[in-house]
């Protein structure tokens, strides 16, 4: 059972574009002290599509350690291939992963039509040993779930749930007609956590939350307590902020926004680079106007 | 001061393609009877763009008249140009209207930056009569208003609120941040409007209104009781019947699902054509799933 | 039978906005001087959509009196409905107009499939006094005529040809592999001019044709002389200016490009904006880099 | 210095999902009694995204033994990382490639900017041991290459030469402009290969051509010879079966004719899925009204 807010953590490099795996214990030694319900290890946010195989399993080895029984930990397992995604959600689970975060495939994204995403997750959950959630984010795949295949899929009894990063609610709101309430859904962008939380999702899986942590949580918790207004309030006050470190600056952006709040951050993996210093400028402007800094 | 649920209504055309307008009027007296709070008269759904200038003039003429002091009479008044827009907007002042929905110029969509929507806007406001309300649909007119030029129209004496068709939360929730509260924004999906609500939306000018007024009003009522989870099943519900009568089948569509529920609605003006046989037997099939035939 | 260059002249409006109609004679007069096969009236370009039926009346009967008889007069006339489109197709006719382009109505963009384009299409070429052309501009209209729609309405007897402007060549080519060679295709974007005769286009419907007549009739010379490298060389040295006066500064950069050739430009009608003096500046630097001031 | 045709080879790949070296050997001994100038091995219809490293070394090697010296061979080897990119492009030099295509890279197709692509693509040229070409696909990776950005790695002694899928014809010219004509551009769509002939493309790498290689081969050999017409006609008809191969059914399509030209074809990766039935009679009735059955 997952619910509350779970950052999608970037994955720390060191300025040799190595990966730096002492600040990544360190940064999920902060973020612990938090409310936050968990993590997703090897996310978007994370360069999945940066890291190496052998990246990824000492990445999620050193996520477990540092990661308490209390917060749930997610890996993002998914690649091109169906038999690429079973290899890496078989090794999640042997490094201790909790559930799997499947992201459509990508490259072919015209071909990834209901029958094909059917197939594909259906593979995938018929071999995982840990539980799978859909991912759906098509500003990076290119690819939007139907909801027909949604509805199919959230009959397997190794599919529990989903993150929906798109934004587009109406789409939102449709997954969760044609789901039973028990399939756990997400939303991927904190953009929409409010109308989200509203439509019945059980958190939010939020690139924010990596730098604003509590005011994320908050959010839910004022929802929770049928504090509409002052959740809404809230939301609203951190939509320039959530947009900056998303689709305006990305993940350097983000990185460049933990290093303002105390967290590592660090470069990007080119091909991304880090911010220009008017960008970092921008950044630290917003983070001072949602009163984050 | 707007409030509530108000249909965008469909201008009734005979078999020979004239406005019909005694069916007109029959359609208002029974919509008079339900909860809705006003109507929408030339709108999108209206088909204004179809009609003459004369044409609109008499159709103002005879929802004046059926149109009882305690429902508001808002007008569709927006033309390609400017001048043209002002002229309409007197026009619907002088038939009666309450206020003018004044959608952004269509054809040069490529064109329509904020300095020129900034102009737009404030030129019709300056010498309009009645207050103005904006009116973003990208999906009919290719553009989209930028926040910034939406919060310094929302500074304008005579632009009272606005109504966002475009459906991407996000951006809707950047026009309720970016304006004071005293600006009345209401939702022009009926898919969208339970998270609307919960953004702030002072109501829904909805197409599925003109079909289910009272089904959509309830969504607005438990809101405001406080009754979320009800309001959010509802709001579910009609998802697929809201699909179907905008984007589906459009507003032929939606003229043969009035047919069913009792009202007139005839064929839509050419180009526009009835759905088919098979089109009208799915929007049946869909009003019935929704429970509203 | 159409052949050659011809541009889609500006419509002048004075500094009140009214139209300039003693300007489109000295305009005509000018452009007479050139190579250009004709004219069309009242276009995109010649901002048809902000222009009243009056207005449109006398400005093509202007243009009949000033366009010499061995130069071809056609007259935009489509409008947003089928009615509307066949009485003003009458008018142009009945002032001189010896074809008509009828664009793809714009509003119901999400309407108009190939049945809908099909009936409007056929219902105004029956009712014309005056062969039709089609036109396909999805950047103002949102609407793309499919391939299968241009194919049956290629048969119909009044229906000699057509304009497409969208600019996607392996459409376009598709509208020549469905068609016979009597259906007369002109490219509408001088981006892809060059490419668009060698795929059999009789000609091209160009803004660039304006300011740059001279050239755009030597790219078709040399094509026709079989001087393709001299063509394609001409070809890739008007892109910047063709995109100057088109996509990257709309009919206010065009017009302003006129002013600068010795023609009227005068101002667009709101809410289209004259460009800023930057943007002016801008125009002036293409037409130079053209070689074209 | 690269000219004509090139297929980019499928990858064959056995029922149980496994590289078909053997088939792979076999379809070049096939490709090579025709008058293809060379073979784009591991591109996107070679599914290189749905390989390992270690498989596409082997292909590698494959195709360095059963590709003759008088024909050129290119390998992808674009990856989503610039450290990845320039190991895998010295793995294809060490293997015999001849050049190195290089996609974009396409998860975070949102920062993928210029500034990024000149960075990437210049970090690869510096790095790899054999010449680059660029490779643009924006129907695979969702990212345009700005002309700005070809302009300056075209710079690049290097790079020498780019492959255009996009399909924009105007965005191809504008390559074309800003770059010498020393600089090695070809189009990468089928459906285009004429008028980018016409537009002084060097030839095409044609996902057509593994299927139809004599008849792409004719479409240059006619247009190189003056025939224009007959280049045309022969680009026209070829046109559907085109379409088919690429967007209408993917490279399950492709691999489907292939096996109906006496190829071997075999199922793509999953979860890429065969074709079905009524698919493969689609492709089959396609290759007969081409005239290549």
């Amino acid at each position: 059972m997952l619910k509350g807010v779970l950052p999608p953590i970037p994955t720390p490099f060191r300025e040799d574009g190595e990966v730096a795996y002492d600040k990544l214990a360190e940064n999920l030694e902060r973020w612990n002290r938090t409310d936050l319900s968990g993590y997703l290890v090897t996310g978007s946010n994370g360069e999945f599509a940066a890291l190496t195989e052998h990246e990824k399993m000492r990445i999620w080895e050193v996520a477990r350690k540092h990661i308490p029984a209390q917060k749930r930990f997610l890996a993002g397992t998914g690649c091109e291939t169906t038999r690429e995604t079973i290899a890496m959600t078989k090794q999640a689970a042997s490094a201790g992963a909790e559930a799997a975060l499947v992201v459509t495939p990508w490259y072919n994204k015209g071909a990834m039509k209901s029958r094909e995403l059917v197939a594909h997750f259906t593979a995938v959950a018929d071999a995982a040993p840990i539980p799978i959630l859909l991912y759906n984010v098509p500003q990076f795949t290119g690819v939007t779930m139907g909801s027909d295949a949604v509805a199919k899929l959230a009959e397997h009894p190794n599919i529990i749930g989903m993150k929906d990063s798109a934004g587009a609610m109406e789409v939102f709101a449709e997954y969760v007609r044609v789901t039973l309430p028990s399939f756990q859904i997400f939303i991927g962008s904190a953009l929409s956590f409010y109308v989200a939380l509203c439509l019945g999702a059980r958190g939010g899986i939020l690139a924010l939350a990596n730098i604003a942590p509590q005011e994320c949580v908050l959010i839910q918790r004022l929802f929770e307590d049928g504090k509409q207004e002052e959740a809404k309030r809230l939301q609203l006050r951190l939509l320039p902020l959530a947009r900056t470190v998303t689709s305006r600056f990305g993940i350097g952006g983000l990185k460049a926004a933990m290093s303002m709040r105390g967290y590592y951050g660090g470069p990007p993996r080119p091909p991304l680079l880090p911010p220009t210093a008017e960008e970092v400028e921008a950044v630290r402007s917003e983070l001072a106007a949602a009163g984050v800094l």
